[in-house]
C-alpha cells in the first residue's frame, strides 16, 4: 500500500521553533566552560541556588511531619483541581494576605513551583511580538521563558552603584505600545539586593503612568539582614495591578517540592475582565504541583515556628557579612553588600589583572586552579562580574574565599 | 511626569491569544450544566478518572514508605536537574525496559505529571500551523494543548463495533505534509479498550509510509483485563520513533503526585537530530516534578509486591463486569465491553427514549433525578455515548446502575 501522496516524504523530524528558541543562558555560558576543576584541591561549588546542598539549612520537621500526615492519610492522592485544592489556596491567603494588600483564597493559584507561576504570569500576559522588560542583572528563567513565548526582551538595568536600584528613567524609555508588563524582582537574585520603599513607589508611577501591569517576583520575601526592610509591591500601590509569584522554595528550604503561587493583586478589577479567566485556563495545561505538599501547605504556613524563619536568615545574614569582610579586601574585587536573599554579586576589575580578560575567564580560571565554582555575571547579563551563593557552611566559605584571595593575587598586576 | 507617549493609553490589560485559546471542553460542557442533584438522593459520580476518591483502590504501603523514606532523610528537598534525578530516571528506564524496546536512563524525562509530558511532546514535534491526529473519542486534554499551541486538531475515528480499533484508513486520508505527529492512546480513555498486536502492526505500518512519529499515550498500560495482553507500542516496531508516555497516577493510584514520564524510544536515530535536544530545553521551563516522588521512585516501581497491581487489575476487572452485566441489560443502553483502563463508553440509542435527544440531556437528566454524575460522550467529540468510571466500591456501582435502570425505563419510549 502507497503513502498518502500528501505526506512527509522522509524519515526528518524536526524539533519545534519553540523548543529551539526555548534555551537557559546559565547552560548556554557553564557547558562550554571545558576546564576541569583542581585535582589537588575538594571541589567548592558557589553556584548554585539550592540552599538545601550541604545540610546546614535544614527544614523544619514541622514541614517533614505535615506532608508525612498527608501521606499516611491516604486522602491526598488524588487530583487536585487544576488551580490548587481551596483549602491550600485559603492557607496561602491567610499567610499574605495584608490590610494594604488584602488577597483570599480565589486570588491565590498554586503552581508547579515558582517557575511555572512565572511560566503563565509570563503567558497570560505576553503575545508573541509584544515585548517584556527584564531586569539586568536578572534571574535567567525570565528570558527563558519570553524566548519561548516569542516575546521581545528589553533589560532595564540595575545600578550595582546604588545598591542595584533599578534605572527607572531608561526603564520607562523603553515602553512602547507592544510592551505587555515589566518582571521586577525584589529581594534580587543575582543581586541581594533589597529595594527601598521610596524606589518601589517611584517605580509603581512609572507602571501607573504607563499603564503598565507588574509581575513581582517576590520569591525571597522576608530574606532581608537587618536595617533593610521587605515591602511587597502590591501593598504599596492600589492602582498598579500585580500579579506578585512566590512559593515554599527558598523561605522554606525546599526547592524540590516545586510549590510555588501567583498572587492575583487587582483592586480596581483591570485583570479581572481577561487575565484571572486566562490563568484559570493555563493552570488547565499540566494541572499543578503535588497533591502531597499542598495538603501539607496549612500546617507548614501556619504551624512553623517563627524562630525558624529568624534562625534561617540570621545565618545567612552571618554568611553574608562573612561574605563581604573577607572579599571587600581583595584586590581587584569589589563586593556590593548584600541586602537579602542568598546572593552576592562581586565587581571584577579586569583592568587590575593581568590575564583575565572578562568575568568568564575568571570563573574558568578560578575552576581550573582553585577547583571554586561560581557564575559568571554574563549569565545573568552582567559581565565583569561573579555571582557568589552564600549559602554553604561558614568553614566552607572561608576556605573559598582564601583561595579566591590567593589566585586573585596571583593574577593581580 | 508624563509617560512615556508610545505607552499604552489606558488600563486595558487583555489576556494572551493562547490564554484563551486553552480551554478544557470537559469544563466548557459540563460548567453549562445547570441541573442540581436530586436533594432526595446521595450524590453519585461516576465522572472522575481518579480512583483514589473512594478508598477502595489505596496505594500500596510500599510507596508510601518510599516517600517517607525521602522526606526522613532531608537529602531529597533541593533541585532535581529538570529531567529527573539521574537514578529516578534510571530505576524507570530499569521497570520499562523490553528487549523489543531497549531504553536506558538518558532515553527517559521524568515530568510534572503525564500531562506535563504530553505538553512536551506535543510541543516538540508540533509548530503553530502544524496539524496532529488526535483519537475520536478521546482524552480532552490533548485537543487542549493542541489548541493552546495554535496546532490544527484532525480527529481520527475509533470504531465502537470493532471494540473501538483505530479507523486507520481515514487516519491515513487526514495526513498532508504539516501532519507533525499522531497521538494514539492504549489502553484507552475514554474507551476502556485494548488493541491488538495486529491493529498496532497496522497501525505502525501506516505511520512508517507516511514518515510519522508517533506519541504514545500509555499511562494505562498493564491496566489490561482477562484475554487482553498490552503490547507497548514501540516493541512492535524498530523503525517508527515514538515518543512513549506514562506515569505513576494510574498503576499506582497517586494521580496528585504529579510524576510522569517521556520514553525516546528511537533506534535509527530520528529523534537525535533535533527532538531529543527540544525535550531538554522544553524540560527547562518549570523544571519538573516533585523531588521526594522523583527520588523515591527506585523504590516504587522496584519494590512494591507485584501483587499489588494484580489486585488493582483484578478489582477493576470486576467492576468492569458488574458494569457490563447490569447496563448491558438496560433497555436503550448498548455497552461496549471494557478490555482494560477504568472506564466504559456506552452508547444511547436515542430513538429508544422518549425525551432524552442527546448524551448531553441524558446526563443532565440523569444528575436532575437519580443524583448520577457521568460524563456526555460529547466532552470526547463522541455524541450519544456516556462515559462511565468504574473505581467506585461495588456496592456503589450497583446502586448507581439501579437508579440509571429505573431511570431509562421511565424515559424508554
Amino acid at each position: 500500500m502507497s503513502s498518502n501522496t500528501n505526506a512527509r516524504q522522509s524519515w526528518k523530524v524536526p524539533a519545534s521553533i519553540i523548543s529551539k528558541r526555548t534555551s537557559n543562558p546559565i547552560r548556554a555560558i557553564v557547558d562550554h566552560i571545558k576546564v576541569k576543576p583542581n585535582a589537588n584541591k575538594s571541589m567548592i561549588s558557589l553556584a548554585l541556588g539550592d540552599p538545601t546542598l550541604f545540610g546546614n539549612f535544614k527544614i523544619h520537621q514541622t514541614c517533614t511531619d505535615a506532608v508525612a500526615k498527608q501521606l499516611n492519610s491516604y486522602k491526598s492522592n488524588g487530583y487536585p483541581p487544576s488551580t490548587g485544592y481551596l483549602h491550600a489556596r485559603q492557607a496561602v491567603a491567610d499567610k499574605f494576605t495584608l490590610p494594604a494588600a488584602p488577597i483570599v483564597a480565589q486570588d491565590v493559584i498554586i503552581t508547579s513551583g515558582c517557575s511555572g507561576a512565572l511560566d503563565m504570569c509570563i503567558g497570560v500576559l505576553c503575545n508573541e511580538g509584544d515585548n517584556i522588560l527584564l531586569p539586568r542583572p536578572g534571574f535567567s528563567l525570565y528570558q527563558t521563558l519570553a524566548d519561548s513565548k516569542g516575546v521581545e526582551v528589553r533589560y532595564y538595568d540595575l545600578l550595582p552603584e546604588n545598591n542595584w536600584e533599578m534605572d527607572l528613567k531608561q526603564l520607562e524609555s523603553l515602553i512602547d505600545d507592544r510592551t505587555a508588563t515589566v518582571v521586577m524582582n525584589n529581594p534580587s537574585n543575582p543581586c541581594g539586593s533589597v529595594f527601598r520603599k521610596q524606589h518601589l513607589l517611584d517605580f509603581l508611577a512609572v507602571c501607573e503612568r504607563n499603564h503598565l501591569p507588574v509581575i513581582a517576583d517576590e520569591i525571597y520575601c522576608d530574606l532581608v539582614f537587618s536595617g533593610n526592610e521587605f515591602f511587597p509591591l502590591a501593598s504599596l500601590t492600589t492602582t498598579v495591578p500585580v500579579l506578585a509569584v512566590g512559593g515554599l522554595a527558598k523561605k522554606y528550604l525546599v526547592p524540590g517540592w516545586r510549590v510555588g503561587w501567583i498572587f492575583i493583586h487587582d483592586r480596581n478589577n483591570i485583570f479581572n475582565a481577561e487575565v484571572r479567566e486566562g490563568l484559570n485556563s493555563l493552570s488547565q495545561l499540566i494541572l499543578g504541583s503535588n497533591s502531597l505538599v499542598q495538603a501539607a501547605l496549612p500546617d507548614i504556613l501556619h504551624k512553623t515556628d517563627p524562630a525558624f524563619y529568624d534562625e534561617t536568615r540570621i545565618q545567612l545574614e552571618a554568611n553574608a557579612k562573612l561574605s563581604t569582610d573577607i572579599l571587600s579586601k581583595v584586590p581587584g574585587l569589589k563586593v556590593i553588600v548584600p541586602q537579602g536573599a542568598m546572593y552576592v554579586m562581586i565587581s571584577i576589575d579586569v583592568a587590575q589583572f593581568k590575564d583575565i580578560a572578562n568575568d568568564i575567564i575568571f570563573t574558568e580560571k578560578l575552576l581550573g586552579e582553585e577547583s571554586v565554582m561560581c557564575l559568571p555575571g554574563s549569565v545573568f547579563q552582567c559581565p565583569n562580574f561573579i555571582r557568589i551563593v552564600f549559602t554553604s557552611p561558614p568553614e566552607v566559605l572561608q576556605e573559598a574565599y582564601t583561595r579566591m584571595a590567593e589566585f586573585c593575587a596571583r593574577h593581580h598586576v
